[in-house]
């Protein structure tokens, strides 16, 4: 961990749009950055991932975080959503498993839970709540983002309670 | 691709069992090597990956197959074994892009249709029609390595269909 605080790469895995916010975990928590890898459907699916790995290779060489957070496996209706999403998501695993960074999964409800305070949070509240805890102007765009921040600081969150209990 | 024929690299992902088999493209078919890579269960999903990634890396360039083909997504019931199946797909759609070799799919019917002649044919003959066309004495086992040795043969029988129309 870097002496101000661990340095969290949250993903919010998906082909057309992969979502990244790097955070930094302390009392308060800090946005280093945050945006959308995107890669055009016109192009082949293996070129898709080749994009995506060398842009997540990108952020992890230059922020060296000690942590990937990725949302757990859900549940999705849509078993063709779940494989391209699947695809992604194991290219995020294969990056980090590299880079020789661990990954920690948290579950949709715990993300919310740990983030808005309330399991059932909506998006919206979910938005606004990652935007008052990293101390934003607006709401982060596009939702991918803002999705990546909420599962970094929901391990932000984790960490800090872990931390307490450790010190009492 | 090379004198002797298209050298075709089939795979048949998975996580626990990742089928593979290489064949040369000709009138008669060989099987140059095929088998499964395994990861254990009891190891974690980016390190499990991670050797998927490496193993596959190495059959690519020891053997520098002009193809890889792949069964194209499909349709499951099972939303969990879709995401499984994809984080092996990205790995390998990501391991083919990186090598520089194309990547070609086929439904599951077309390679019924092309190695049984029959679109609904049975795993059990499907795997006699794998052992029967690569002239091998026993059925290829595990289950995973007919399966990927079938889809590799799908793409030589196809390309043989296509040589054969363009000499007419």
């Amino acid at each position: 961990m870097s002496e101000r605080g661990e340095i969290i790469l949250g993903v919010d895995p998906g082909t057309a749009l992969l979502g990244y916010g790097l955070v930094v975990g302390n009392d308060e928590p800090l946005a280093l950055e945050y945006g959308v890898l995107s890669t055009p459907s016109s192009e082949r699916m293996p070129a898709r991932l080749l994009k995506l790995y060398e842009g997540l290779s990108t952020l992890l060489r230059r922020h060296a975080p000690d942590v990937v957070v990725i949302e757990e496996l859900f549940f999705s209706r849509n078993v063709t959503t779940a494989l391209s999403v699947g695809q992604a998501r194991g290219v995020v695993l294969l990056a980090a498993a590299q880079a020789g960074v661990p990954v920690v999964e948290y579950k949709p409800a715990e993300v919310k839970q740990a983030v808005a305070g309330y399991g059932k949070a909506d998006k919206a509240q979910m938005q606004e709540m990652v935007r008052i805890l990293l101390n934003l102007d607006e709401v982060p765009k596009p939702d991918d983002a803002a999705d990546a921040l909420a599962v970094a600081l929901c391990h932000a969150q984790t960490s800090r309670f872990h931390r307490a209990v450790e010190q009492r």
